[in-house]
C-alpha cells in the first residue's frame, strides 16, 4: 500500500458532459430525454485514484437500459445512480449526480393550437454512507426552467405620464385601466426543490408554477388574435423580476401542501431586457418552512 | 518527394480559436480588442502537410506587436495577416483570415449618461496569388453586430382593435396617434461589407447604420424619464424583422457613396421574440450596385 | 395594395432556434431526436411581411405529429417541411430548412461493453418553384459530426529522435515499429452530402466513414485493457488533420457507389490540440465526381 | 408606504451579463480586460423594487473611468463596486459582485518564442453592513483558469505491458525509463481564493501554480524540437485529474506563506479526454489552514 501521509482527500472525482438518452414514463406517455450528466464520488486520502470506468459502466447499465425499462422520472434516475455509485466505489463516503435535460410539453394559448414547447429539467441526487456499515442516505433535487414573458410596470407609468402631455384624454378616469406601452422581455425562470427522503413532486407542476408567475407564458403558435390577447394579458400583469420571484415564492408556499417544511427552495429569474444589452436578475433560497411562515403573515 | 497520385488538394488547413489582444488606433484613442482568429491556407496535392507553426509565429509577430505599434483597424490586421500567410506558406495559392472581436463605444440616450456599450466587430481577408510570380490580390471584409430593440407593428394593430371593444375612445381621431401596446424584443443585427481592394469604411459607421434601422438602439444607463422616452420612440417606430432589414439595406444604398457598386453586402437580423421561445430572422445578400438600383426606383 | 417601388426583396425570412422532439423510425428501433430548426422563405418586394405564424403551425403539424407517425429520417422531415413551406407561403419562390439534432448509437470497443455514444445529425432541404405553375424542386442535405481521437505523426518522429539520444536502443531495427509517444487530441469531424433529388444515404454510414478516418473512434466504456488497445491503435494510425480529411475524402469517393457524381461533399475536421490552447482545422468541398476522379488516379 | 405583510425579502436583485472594458495597471504595463459583470444587492421585504439603474450608473462611473485611471486589479475593481453598491442602495444589507475576464500573458517554451497565451481571470467581492450605522465589511475573491495538458499514467502502464508482448526489449532495465505512449488531453484548471480583508495575492501567481500542477503548460508557438520537448516533459509527468488537483493543493499549501489560514481555497480541474467524448473532473474546497495541516503531516 502506498504511503498516504500528506495526501489530500478530494471532495469530488468523476465524469462530466456525458450525454445519454434517458427514457422516462410519464402518466400519459413515454418520452426520451437527451440528458447531460455529471457524476462523482469523494476520494479518501488512502487511495491514489478513483476508478472512473465504473461511472461509465454504471451509467450505461442504468440509463441505457431505460430504453427497455423506462424510469418514472429524471430525479428517480439520479437517485438510482447515486445509490449505485456508492456500491461500485466502496472507498467513497459520498456520491453526487447532476443532470440536465431538454423537455417538451404540449401547450397552447387555446386547445386547438397546442404544440410542443421546450423546457429544461434539472435533476440531482446526493448519497452518503451513514457510518461504515449503516444504510445509505439519499436526497434528491428536482428543478425546471421555463421561458416566458414580462412587461415592465415602471416604464408603463412613466410612459403614461409622458404621453399624457400629448394626449390629455389619458387622464380621464375611463382610460385609467387602458394597458399602456412599456418594454417586454424574454424571461427565464428556474425553480429547484431539494427534497428530503420520501418527498415527491412532479416536474410539470414546477413548470406551471413558474409560468403562472411570469407576466405571461409564451407559445409557439399564435394567430393574430391570440397575439393581441397575450400582449394584453402580459400588459395587465406587468412585473419586475422582483415581482416574478415573489409571486413564485408565494405560489410555492401555498401550492405544495404535501411537501415538508424541510424542503429547500432555490429560485432564480433572469429577464433578457429589450431596452438594455444586459440582463436583470433576482434570486432567493429558503426552506419551504420559512417561505410558509412569511407568506402566512 | 512522396508520390502524390490520388492525393487530394485541400481548400483550407489552419488554426482556429486562437485568441489574441489586438491593439487598434482609432481617431481619438487606442483600444485593445480581445480577438478570436481563424487563419488558413490551401494545401496542394503535392504536399503532405501544412506548416502550422508558421501561423502561430506570424500571428504573434503581427498581432502581439500591435501592443507597441497599433494597427488602424481589425480588417487592416486581417489584410496584413492574409498577405503574410502567402509569404510564409510558399506552396499555398490562397489564404483566409476571419476575426471576431468584442468592441465598445461610449454611447448614451443623452450626453451626460454616456457609458460603454458592447458590440461585435467582424473582420476578414482573402489573399490569392495571381499566377506563380504575379502580385498577391487581397480583398477584405468589415462587419459589425449591434443589439437594439424592436416593437411589433402587427400586434400593435390587433391589440388596438381588441382594446377598442372595451375602450371605444381609442376610435377617436385624437387618439389615433397614441402609441399602442405590442411586444418588444431584443434584436441582434449584423452587417458585413466585402470590399474590393482599395475601398475603405469605418466600423463605427456600420454600427450607426444598424442602430438607425432598429426600432431603437439600447443603452446601459436609463433614468426613469429616459426609459419612457426610449419606449415611446420604439413604439413610434414599430418594425418587423423585414422592416429592420429593408431599412438597413436602404440606408446602405444611400449612406456609403464612396463605396463602389462591386461592394458585396451581407445582412442578417434576429429578433429574440418576447412572445415566443424561438427567434425570428431575416437575411439578404446583394451587391451594393443592385441595392442602389432597387433603391433608386 | 401598398406601393412597392424601391422595396427590397429579401432572400430569407423565417424562424430560428425552434426546438422540437422529432420521432424517427430507424431499421431496428424508433428514436426521438431533440432537434433545432431554422426555416425560412424568400419575400418578394411586392409583400410587406412574411406570415411567420404559418411556420410554427406547419412545424407543429409535421414534427409534433411524428410522435404518432414517425418519419424515416431527419432529412425526410426537412424535405416535407420545405415542400409545405412553399404551399403555405404562396408568395414565396424558395424555402429553406436547416436542422441539427443530437443522436445516439450503441457502440463499443467490444460487443459486451457497448453503450450509447453521442453524435450530431445535420439535415437540410431547399425547395424552389420551377416557374409559376410548375412543380416544386427539392434538394436535401444529410450530414453528421462525430468526435474521435488523433495522434500527431510529426511529434512522434521528433520525440523518437530526441529520445534516441538517451535510449540508443531505439535505433535498433527491432524497435523501429514500437509506437512512440506524441500528443493526442479530441477530434471533431463533420461530413455533409448535398444530394440531388432521388438520391439517398444513411446517416449511420456517414458516422462510420468519419470514425474510420480518425486515428481511432472513442468509446464511453473502456476497461484498462481496452484503453491500452485504443491507445496503441491510435498511435499506429497517427494522423494530422490533413490526413483525417484526405482519408475521409478517399473513403467518400469509394464507399458510396450508389450516389451520383453530382452529389456535393462538404467536410471539416477540427482537432482540439492538447499541446496548444487553440484548434487545428482542415476543410474541403467538392463534387463527388471530382473526388472520384482524383481518387482514381 | 405600501403594506409589506407577507412580502418576501430577496437575497439578490441586480444585473448580469453587463460587459465593460476594465483597464488595469500591472507591474510592467497597462492592460484592458474585456470583463463580464454580475452585480446585485439584497432587497428587504419593506421595499417593492431595487433601483436597478443605479447599478449601471455605478459601473459606468467605476469601470468606464479606469480608461483614465486604471485600477490595480480585477478584484480591486470588484471591491470598489461592492462598496459603492451599498452606498447607492441604502436599503440593502449585502452586495455581491462577480466578474470574469479574458487575460493574456506573454509566455513561451523558450524566451525567443514567447507570445500571448490566453487565460481567464475571476474576481468577486461581497460587502455587508455591520449593524445599521457600523462600517461595511468587504471580502474579495481572486481566481484564475488556465488550459494545459495532461498525460494519463494508467494507460502508460497498460500500454507498456501490452507492447512488451511484441517488444520484449521493453522489459530490459535500460528501457524502464523510456516514456511510453498513453493518451493526452487538454486540461482546464481553476483556482480561486476567498480572501479575508487585507489579504492580497497576484493573479499571475495563481496561473503559475496551476500550470506547474498540470503535466505541462501549453504554448502557441512550438517549433518541431519544442514540440518533442513538451511531449517528453508531459509524458515524464503523467497525471490523473486527481494528481493535478492534489499537486495544486500541495503547492497552494506551501507557496503562499503570506496568506492567512482563514483563506478559503476552491479548485476544480477538467480533462477533456481524448479517448472519450466526455470529460473527467476533480474538485475540492478547504481552508488554507486545513490544507497546510494535511500537507505538513
Amino acid at each position: 500500500m502506498e504511503p498516504t501521509a500528506g495526501r489530500f482527500e478530494l471532495h469530488k472525482v468523476g465524469v462530466s458532459g456525458i450525454r445519454k438518452p434517458l427514457t422516462v414514463r410519464r402518466s400519459d406517455r413515454v418520452v426520451t430525454l437527451t440528458t447531460d450528466f455529471e457524476v462523482a464520488v469523494d476520494l479518501p486520502s488512502t487511495r491514489k485514484g478513483s476508478d472512473l470506468s465504473r461511472n461509465a459502466i454504471l451509467l450505461a447499465e442504468i440509463v441505457d437500459e431505460t430504453v427497455v425499462r423506462p424510469v418514472p422520472s429524471l430525479e428517480a434516475a439520479c437517485v438510482a445512480i447515486a445509490r449505485a455509485l456508492l456500491e461500485r466505489h466502496p472507498y467513497a463516503q459520498t456520491a453526487s449526480v447532476d443532470a440536465r435535460a431538454e423537455y417538451f410539453l404540449r401547450r397552447g394559448i387555446v386547445e386547438e393550437r397546442k404544440s410542443f414547447e421546450d423546457y429544461t429539467l434539472l435533476g440531482a441526487a446526493r448519497s452518503q454512507r451513514t457510518g461504515s456499515t449503516g444504510p445509505v442516505a439519499v436526497t434528491q433535487s428536482i428543478g425546471a426552467e421555463a421561458v416566458g414573458m414580462t412587461a415592465c410596470p415602471c416604464a408603463m407609468e412613466t410612459a403614461r405620464d409622458a404621453l399624457a402631455q400629448e394626449f390629455p384624454q389619458l387622464r380621464d378616469e375611463a382610460l385609467q385601466a387602458l394597458p399602456m406601452i412599456t418594454h417586454n422581455q424574454r424571461n427565464r425562470t428556474r425553480l429547484v426543490f431539494d427534497l428530503p427522503e420520501g418527498a415527491e413532486v412532479e416536474a410539470d407542476e414546477l413548470i406551471e408554477t413558474i409560468e403562472a408567475s411570469q407576466s405571461s407564458p409564451t407559445y409557439a403558435i399564435l394567430k393574430r388574435g391570440d397575439e393581441a390577447q397575450m400582449v394584453i394579458r402580459a400588459h395587465r400583469h406587468p412585473k419586475f423580476v422582483e415581482d416574478v420571484l415573489r409571486d413564485l415564492l408565494r405560489r410555492v408556499a401555498s401550492e405544495y401542501p404535501k411537501l415538508p417544511d424541510s424542503t429547500y427552495v432555490r429560485a432564480r429569474t433572469v429577464s433578457e431586457e429589450s431596452i438594455h444589452k444586459y440582463n436583470v436578475v433576482a434570486e432567493h433560497q429558503a426552506s419551504l418552512g420559512e417561505l410558509r411562515q412569511t407568506s402566512a403573515v
